[in-house]
């Protein structure tokens, strides 16, 4: 994995160099954070010419590593407008690594209105004219290139949301089965990549050789003792396995930290219709898949695909995010309804967690009433075809209530939120004002330590230690975004020693090298510290690390509680 | 004038002090932003309950002085995120002297969905319920208003513009002839009046007495002083009486600065329709009014009354910057259509500048047509009515370039520019990239030095010198607008040195002051420090005292030239 392909738009040449000075011994976010910090002046226009689309696999992608399938996408956020770096699963970031490439970077802008994709390959990355998937959504694009091509492609697209070069236009990669339903959903990466005129990359790794593996001995011993872990772990192999992602919705609703309604409660009268046991029963009683992997090298198996009555496939896999975002944040507890909003971000190409934010500011705005599936639906139809209305939802939570005139709004960096409450769960009320991404719940899953006492205990309702704990799992997870690794592996991290023992003796087996636990907070730090002062020179400064004032004002039930945690604490964040 | 009314819209209270300590000395802009720096938290949301609206009479209104009825609004700007104060003439702001009161503060938030207003006398303020006033226009609303108090009062009001919350909502004051036509256009303020609740004040000043002049004599010789210079000068004496503010069309034209499509050329080839000579021959054919004076105590009079082809009103003043923002920006060449769109603007409580530039960027989407005058007036009906589609007009050019995703759109600070191209007025360049307003010609004028060789002559296509002649005059415009002095006063001021000695003059006769030119700017300089000191607080830094990239990269015709002032440049501004 040494070879980064760029590609102007502009001209529509393609390029290769070897990785050198700066990106060397990088991967993933740590890659792309880079190169966007070193290549896109920050103040550039998001979708204008300078900022650049880049992706790039793991660390270990590409590897036997279990979990190691995650792409990194990265770029200047037409949403925050900071840096971004969104991750997603399924099978291009593998077959990419697979074929050597540390990077992919998009540049340029091409002629107005022209479409193009990319063909990736042995053979290097070719240019080909796109014009006749205008419009297309990923679901029949991805057919009709996968029937041009073979079933057994990668592809990474966007849909119309991404031609529109709307702010939560998302990253659609193809799963195992073949679905454009793995997304890198956040910050808007999809309208970087429709800005350039880019409609799909089509990735095709026949012929390529194995990933080397410097030391294959000690690969192979860590390899075993990080699956030993993610096995032993009663989330990774349990809870995940089991209910998928959605085994939080219990759990977090009983914990009052399950934001209902735009986030005027903690907790949703209707949790048990679209918790995931609901879901499990659900699919299961339909025939449907349960459980499976949809990443290539998954052992953990969190993905379903969830299926309708007559046990026709509608959408994979349907997640705790998506479900919260979509179902309670809306006081929509109809699961099928849910499934078929997710099918259409899938296809418009939206993130799924911004729609569902996005939806709740305009039921509080009064566009559609609280709970009302079929006007979320055609909420997101709007968006999906660029009428008016949806130019407004498909613009994100921040835009629809600067456009209505709604004062709770919750997001940070004109972020929407994810589906754990700040009031009720402090820790990560920190990670989402102080992350470089704007709200992200994945920058710091603070949840883990405050509801889970997963690698300890910090009570979630009081703001002592949330600090120190945000500001560890930040570090942790921005060097473990570089790995390729799926984040689900903290939850074993933080329990078992173990396993991050593998991880580091996975990336020393890997790539010859004597790397210690400190090498790896050092690489965290050192990412954190590019994004931070790329978002800085964006114009970004403590001011943005703060939630809305509704969050410090309105007592949220059930725990009647504001958020605590004082700003001092959150200006600590990155004094490390 | 020792009188500050608070009014909370919360409690429905209203309370009376005296002013005192730091706000001891100052009217006008000057108060305004010293009350919202002292009182509105720098990073509150702009239309909730932490922002204050603060409407001031300038230091000079009340008393006799020529051209001194101009009446400050300030707030946290919904547009700009920023602070700002927006200055109106009409009749209201020397009935507000009159009445001794140096300040309304109006706090707080209603009950969702109820309207009041505010009648002032010399009884002091009273909140009155104004549920009956929901959604009307400025015109109705001012005939209903008249009708019901008396034909004289002066009336400040928002239209369903303010009402929706829309960023780029006025609030209209009633002219000498007592039409809603004088607007404080600029950030939004209507939508803070809106959030406030407050539809209307209604100002009676029978029965005031004669503001006291400490210092009769001396006041008198200043202000006789003062005149002459008004009436010496070409342009306050020939140009503004007889073409209004519209003599500028053909001038900027001419010199390739007058921002044509969208800041696509500086010419516009049907600027001879639109010029005020044409306009001129045009009311005049059909026994409009040439010239009036639409503010208390004007003896410029360069406003007019604009009528239809059977002599009836439709709008007053037709002003150089409307006419040019929904004329020349959009490629339209029809003055009766402009008239309308005026009308409109003023009777749904938009601000013209911004809807200009606003079509503008609507048009560079694809909207509708540049050159489309019906087109043009049908986003403003839907940005009145608040349909979707006006809900992102409503919200103005930069929303609307992000809702479209266009990346040419010209704003800063996320506010539209006025009717100067800074590429070929390279001063006002300056001015809209560091104004603590956002892009605003009024803070900082350097048209006048540079195309009009007013005050001297720096050459509009060079970057040299463009710095110290901005700054110059941002800080001279700071104090002029805290005397509620017409800006008009600066083209006899930059050449007569007779003017500024009349105003200083007025200042120490009114208050028996020792006041020097040397304090006047001191004034100017301690105001913008506490403006930019605001900013700060608020998340800004020097990143948005920049004009936007394509002002830097595309090259203007006809001169064929990008802006040149460098970026340390602009950064010296605040150097004093």
């Amino acid at each position: 994995m040494d070879r980064i392909f760029r590609v102007n738009m502009g001209s529509l040449k393609v390029s290769e160099e070897k990785v050198t000075g700066d990106y060397l011994g990088l991967g993933g976010r740590g890659l792309t954070s880079m190169v966007v910090s070193k290549e896109v002046p920050a103040t550039c226009h998001p979708i204008g010419q300078h900022n650049k689309l880049v992706i790039t696999p793991g660390l270990l992608t590409g590897t036997t590593a279990a979990n190691s399938g995650r792409l990194s996408i990265g770029a200047k956020s037409p949403l925050t407008g900071g840096i971004k770096e969104s991750n997603v699963g399924g099978t291009a970031a593998t077959k990419l690594a697979r074929l050597g490439i540390a990077a992919i970077i998009i540049e340029g802008m091409p002629e107005k209105g022209k479409l193009f994709g990319l063909a990736v390959s042995k053979d290097g990355v070719k240019v080909f004219p796109a014009d006749d998937l205008k419009g297309l959504g990923n679901y029949e694009l991805t057919e009709k290139l996968q029937s041009k091509y073979d079933k057994k492609v990668g592809i990474i697209s966007i849909g119309p949301a991404g031609e529109m070069k709307m702010a939560m236009a998302s990253i659609a990669v193809t799963s195992t089965n073949g679905t454009p339903s793995r997304h890198a959903g956040r910050g808007g990466m999809g309208a970087v990549m429709g800005s350039k005129g880019l409609k799909a990359i089509v990735i095709d790794d026949t012929g390529a050789e194995k990933v080397a593996i410097k030391n294959p001995d000690l690969f192979k011993e860590a390899s075993q003792k990080f699956v030993k872990a993610l096995r032993e772990h009663p989330v990774t192999s349990q809870g995940l396995p089991t209910y998928g992602t959605n085994v939080l919705a219990a759990i977090i609703n009983e914990a009052g930290g399950y934001p209902t309604r735009n986030f005027s409660s903690g907790r949703f009268e209707g949790t048990d219709k679209i918790s995931g046991e609901t879901m499990h029963d659900i699919i299961s009683k339909r025939g449907g898949k349960t459980t499976h992997s949809g990443c290539t090298t998954c052992i953990i198996q969190c993905s379903n695909e969830y299926v309708d009555e007559k046990g026709k496939y509608i959408t994979s896999a349907l997640e705790y995010e998506t479900i919260w975002a979509n179902g309670a944040n809306c006081g929509i507890d109809d699961l099928d309804a849910i499934a078929r909003m997710d099918r259409l971000c899938d296809d418009y190409g939206f993130d799924t967690i911004e729609m569902g934010c996005t939806i709740g500011v305009a039921m509080e705005a009064g566009v559609k009433e609280f709970g009302d599936a079929e006007g979320a639906i055609q909420l997101i139809h709007e968006a999906g075809k660029g009428t008016p209305l949806g130019r407004i939802i498909g613009n994100g939570a921040g835009f629809t209530g600067k456009a209505f005139g709604v004062v709770r709004v919750p997001v940070v960096k004109n972020q929407g939120m994810p589906a754990y409450e700040p009031r009720a769960i402090q820790g990560i009320g920190v990670t989402y004002a102080t992350s470089t991404m704007g709200a992200d719940h994945t920058a710091g899953y603070a949840t883990a330590t405050n509801i889970m006492k997963v690698g300890g205990y910090v009570d979630p309702l009081k703001p002592d230690g949330q600090m120190a704990l945000s500001q560890n799992l930040q570090i942790t997870t921005a060097a473990v975004d570089s790995t390729g690794l799926c984040l689900f592996i903290a939850f074993p991290a933080l329990d078992i020693p173990e396993c991050f023992e593998g991880v580091i003796g996975m990336l020393n087996g890997c790539y010859g090298l004597n790397l210690t636990p400190d090498d790896v907070a050092a690489l965290g730090k050192k990412i954190l510290k590019i994004e931070r002062d790329f978002n800085e020179r964006a114009g970004f400064s403590n001011v943005d690390d703060r939630l809305p004032e509704f969050f410090k004002e309105e007592k949220l039930p059930p725990h009647n509680i504001t958020f605590l945690v004082p700003d001092v604490d959150l200006d600590k964040v990155y004094k490390f």
